[in-house]
This record gives C-alpha cells, structure tokens and sequence, in this order.
C-alpha cells in the first residue's frame, strides 16, 4: 500500500481512526453516544417529533456506533437552557427553534422565521442554494455550534384570542405570548409581550397570565388545548411564514465525530425538515374541521392589522440593522426570496389556481 | 449476555451479521457495492444531481461500506431500460422518474406526478403521513422493488412552442414531447405525443421531429439549450405540478442489507427531495430571467386551454380506474390533496399574498 492510498484509507477508514484526541470525549471501542436536549416537552406535538426523529435516524443510520440519547425540557436543563448547556459542553446537542436564542445573537431569528420573512419552502431554498447554510455556520463559529435545520412547522397561525382583533389599537394592552421578533413587532403596537416556554403556555392563558397566544398550528394547538379556554382563532399570522427548528451540536464535539458520522447528522437533520413539515401541514387541514366543528371561530386579521404588522415589523428589523453579522444574513435572506418567490408565483401558485378554477 | 441481548445485539449488530444469504451478493468483508443506473445523461441539470446526491450521501454515511456506483444513462443500459434491469437483477438500484413505467403499471403516474395532481409538497405530504410510500411499496412488491422518492423538480413549465398557443386547437396535429399521462391527455387535443429521451429531446426539437416540447422548468431548459430553437414559452403547464425522481433498489437486494444501510438508503432518499426540489427552485427564477433577457417570450394559457388540459386529464385518469391498485392509489392522492391544500391556502399562500400587498 502506498502512502497516498494509506493516508486516504486513514481518512475516510471510520470511527477509530478520525477519532482525535480533543477535549471532547474519544469514541470508545468505536462508539460515542451524544447528549441531545430539547426546548420540548415529551408530550409537544411535532416539534418534539421532529428531534425525535433527528435522533432516531441518526441512532439507527450508524448502527448504534453514533448513538443520540434524548433529553426533553427540563429532563437534564430547562426549555431555553439548551443553547448554553450545548456551548458549555454540558451537552452534546440541542434541538430547539434558534430564534429562541436572539438574546446570544440576533440573527439566529432568521434561522427560525423572521416577521414577513420566508415561506418554508423558500427558506429551503435559501438554506440549500443561496447561502443559507454557510451563514448559520458563521454563527455557530461564534458560539462553538454547528447548525442544521431539522423541522419547520411551515406557517404559523396568527393565533388565540380572548376577543376579536378589529384594528391594530386591539393589540394595546394585551397581554400575548410571542417569541422572536414578532414579538418584538406586537410590542410596537402596545401588546405586553411574554415569551413563555410551550410547556407553560396552556396554564397561562389559562390563568389570566395571557389574554392570548400563538402557538404553532391548528394541529398542534388543538393538542395543546386552547380551544379548551377561548374559541376565538385567526389562522395566518405575520410573525412565523415558515419556522424551522435546529439540530446544533457543540462544534468541537462534531469536528471529533467521523466524516460518516458528520454526514449522518447532516442528512439526518435535513431529512427530518422534510418530514415534519409534511407532518405539520398534513394534520393541519384535519385539526382545523375538527376546531370548527367543536365551536372554534375561525377569523383572518383584516388589512388594517396587517398593514401595521408590516409597518412595525419593518421598525424591529430595522433596529438590528446595526448588527453587521445581522445585516448580512437579512440581505441573503432577502435577495434569495426575492429570486425564488417569483417563480414559485408563476409556477406552483399559479397553477393551483387553475386547478381550483378548473376542478372546482 | 442474557439471551435477550445476544438476540437484540445481532438483530442490530451490523453488516457482517445482518447479511442473510439470499440469492443477492452477500457482504464481502462487511463491504457492499450496489449499481444505480439512471435515466439521466450526466450533463443534464438537477436530475442527474439528485441521483448523484443520493449516491454520495449513502456512500459516505456508510463510510463506503455500501458504496454506490452511479452509471448514468447509456453507460450500462439505456434511459428507459433502468426498470428492466432492476427488477431483472442485472443492475441493484435505479433513479428515474416512476411515469416512465405505466407501461409496467399505471399507477406509477402517481409517483413522479399526474395532470392536475399535487404540488411537490402536497406529495411529501401524502407520501409520508397519508399513505402514500405504503403505496410506492405496494407496487413495488408487484415487482421487486423497494422505491423511495428522492428528487422533485417542482411545478413544471408548459415548454417550448414553434408557435403560440391561443386555444386548444392549436394542439391538433402539433408533435410533443410529453411523458407519463399528461401526454396521453394533449393526445386527446390531437397532438402527436412523442415520449423522447432527455438527451434526444435537443436535436429531435432541432431537426424538426418534434414541433414543441416540455422539459422541466427555466434552470434545466436554459442548460439543455430550447431557447436557441425557439423563443416561445409558457411558464404553468396543468402536467407535472411537482415531479418526483425515485429511488428503487431491487427487492431482494434491499432484504439482503442490515437494517443501519436500509435506513441510510430511505434518509438519504429523503434529504435528496428535498435537496433537488430547493435546487430546481432557487435557480428557476434566475434562470428566467435570463431567458427573458435573451428574447425569449414568457407566456401563460388562456383560460380555454386550461379547461380544455382539464378535460383531456379527467378522461385519461377515468381510463385507468378499471385497475383496482390505480383506482386505490387515485382515491388516497385525491382525500390527501383535499385535505391539505386547504390548510396551505389559508396559511402560506393567504399570508404570501398579504405579504407581497404590504411589502410590496
């Protein structure tokens, strides 16, 4: 065997060999389990899917020799602990919504969704072909993470209300359970925003803590109970057009991993996007008769209450414009859905709506 | 080790000990190579890609221990022989698109696309949580295979056009390219359907044997080069709302891997989806305007057409219902498109709308 051929084989010759000796733990008889927290309770309808599968695949794609062990909220650290267990290495990985951690850094907002922002399918496309991935990778060099998107809820209902919306001035005063910059938009219009992790939400509204909340939508809501405590429902909202979830795993943790191993987490991550969106939207259409049989009121925001979600959501995006990192991916984002949303109008929108004329 | 673990630690025990000698190559020192063949030249844009991505994710997750050697269209057998020889033996694995075979079975339609079917995500939706890949596996054990999709070039455009098309009569005696059962419906407009190979479907449009034809959409037209024939082209078409690639291993062949490679065959068919569909996605836009800034003219169908498309299509779906699996398939696609096109026109695409009204 020649030199060539054997630094090659060494290369690619699997877990005992690219196992280097890093602070991170060593493979051990070629094997290596990886803490996994969540910001999800067990009970959480798809987006704990989402992580479950992530793991799941990953477990079952390396035969064991990469084995992901499981933790939901609050099992080993809280909801919204994740970010900092995985960086401090109290864990191996988090899977959870980035825009949780706008407090580390603004731009992981749009690694979820931002107001207005992206479709799931265009973030995809973002992520995929126009540089999305590679600016979550900046990020995650900052924090010692490397990030890939696995999940999307796709978009979000606008959401449970005590009473109806008739005019933005409805939101002075309310009392309203948003994350992210949406929140930070609701805030604008005089909502008292509260970012309340999903395990406690139910028990909020419930309580008088919320007079209202997003979640996520009408399949998961209605698991959630809502339409227990209040009937009034608006199905599109501005805040979350198409909210991915992150698989981040601590950056020296996965720069010790194999290449199959590294290949295995990044496939399996973008598998399970794939899979729970479709696992949103196919229960989706379903959950929303069901919410309508059972007495739910089904509304839209009218104009007037989406001109001021644009209006406020333009001021809270403009205000992190001093960010530069924040700046960079708000302008990729932007040129990469200008360019995709135009032919997804002419093509797969425009051709549904010959369907529905068509086929009635 | 108690017997229960013996059992459990072989079931999952790898390569070695999951290799049941069937009629199919055993491994060979844990090592396995499998023949794709596929029905894509290897100049042609995106569809060869997914197949090519497929490839490499299972090799390299696997750590070459299932190795995937691609020949691409012509270097083993011929573009539409990949069926045939899979299901022969004679190759392990194909990447196509499934209408190639209703000649094999009708219902294959149903698994790249059918006129006035569903969009590349409303076909993830049913695929994975409405039955649909039980489906893809029921036809497959009629003959020996185990598919996954694994590629969608979204909604495809109406093509390349000689001539514009200002009713439906313009279809009466025009020859075109169109595969699967869209081009068995423009056969009831009078047109000569001709089913042409990718890589023929350039000099037969060249040399005057076809007087228009369909591709795929602006990205993989520019690349094959229609523009320098004609100039006439129409975005929507009623044919491929969302064409599915797939991903068949013969069956046998599939039964005889250990459960880590059988769940890196379907995952990495999975990511490969959604992969080739944001691919074909982020570079259409771009690519038409391109085209347009070449001189090519961008047209839609007028109405008449669409109702004559939407005729022709419900005559040639009602042809097929005399075969039960056909009808089967037919009922679940249209239940699961009922149900979550609903959802999605009152999510994404009502808050698409909202969002290009404020933002303009």
């Amino acid at each position: 065997m020649d030199r060539r051929k054997f630094l090659k084989s060494g290369a690619l010759g699997g877990a005992a060999v690219a196992a280097v000796p890093l602070a991170a733990p060593a493979y051990a008889q070629g094997k290596r389990t990886l803490t996994l927290v969540t910001s999800w309770g067990r009970g959480l309808a798809g987006v704990h899917d989402a992580a479950d599968r992530a793991a799941n695949s990953i477990t079952e794609m390396s035969d064991g020799s990469l084995t992901i062990d499981l933790k939901a909220a609050g099992e080993l650290v809280g909801a919204f602990e994740v970010f900092d267990a995985v960086t401090s290495g109290q864990a191996d990985m988090y899977h959870a919504a980035d825009y949780y951690f706008v407090g580390q850094h603004p731009g992981y907002a749009f690694f979820t969704s931002v107001p207005f922002g992206m479709t799931a399918q265009e973030l995809v496309n973002w992520y995929y072909q126009d540089g999305g991935h590679d600016l979550h990778d900046e990020l995650g060099q900052i924090f010692g993470l490397k990030s890939f998107i696995a999940g999307n809820t796709g978009a979000q209902a606008g959401g449970w209300f005590r009473k109806e919306i008739n005019g933005p001035e409805d939101f002075n005063g309310l009392k309203f359970r948003m994350p992210g910059l949406g929140g930070k938009a609701l805030g604008k219009l005089g909502a008292s925003v509260q970012n309340v992790p999903g395990a406690e939400v139910y028990q909020q509204l419930a309580s008088g803590g919320l007079d209202g909340t997003e979640w996520i939508g009408p399949w998961a809501d209605e698991k959630a109970g809502f339409q227990e405590i209040t009937k009034t429902y608006y199905t599109a909202g501005f805040h979350e057009p198409g909210a991915a979830l992150s698989l981040a795993t601590n950056r020296e943790v996965f720069e010790s991993l194999s290449p199959a191993h590294k290949k295995i987490i990044e496939i399996a991550a973008g598998e399970g996007h794939q899979w729970n969106l479709s696992q949103f939207l196919a229960n989706n259409g379903a959950a929303l008769q069901r919410l309508q049989a059972s007495g739910v009121k089904v509304l839209s925001f009218p104009d007037s209450v989406w001109d001021a979600f644009g209006a406020a959501s333009n001021e809270v995006l403009e205000e992190s414009m001093g960010d530069e990192l924040f700046k960079k991916i708000y302008d990729s984002v932007m040129a990469s859905m200008r360019s995709s949303s135009g032919w997804l109008k002419q093509s797969s929108t425009a051709y549904v709506s010959q369907r529905d004329r068509v086929m009635g």
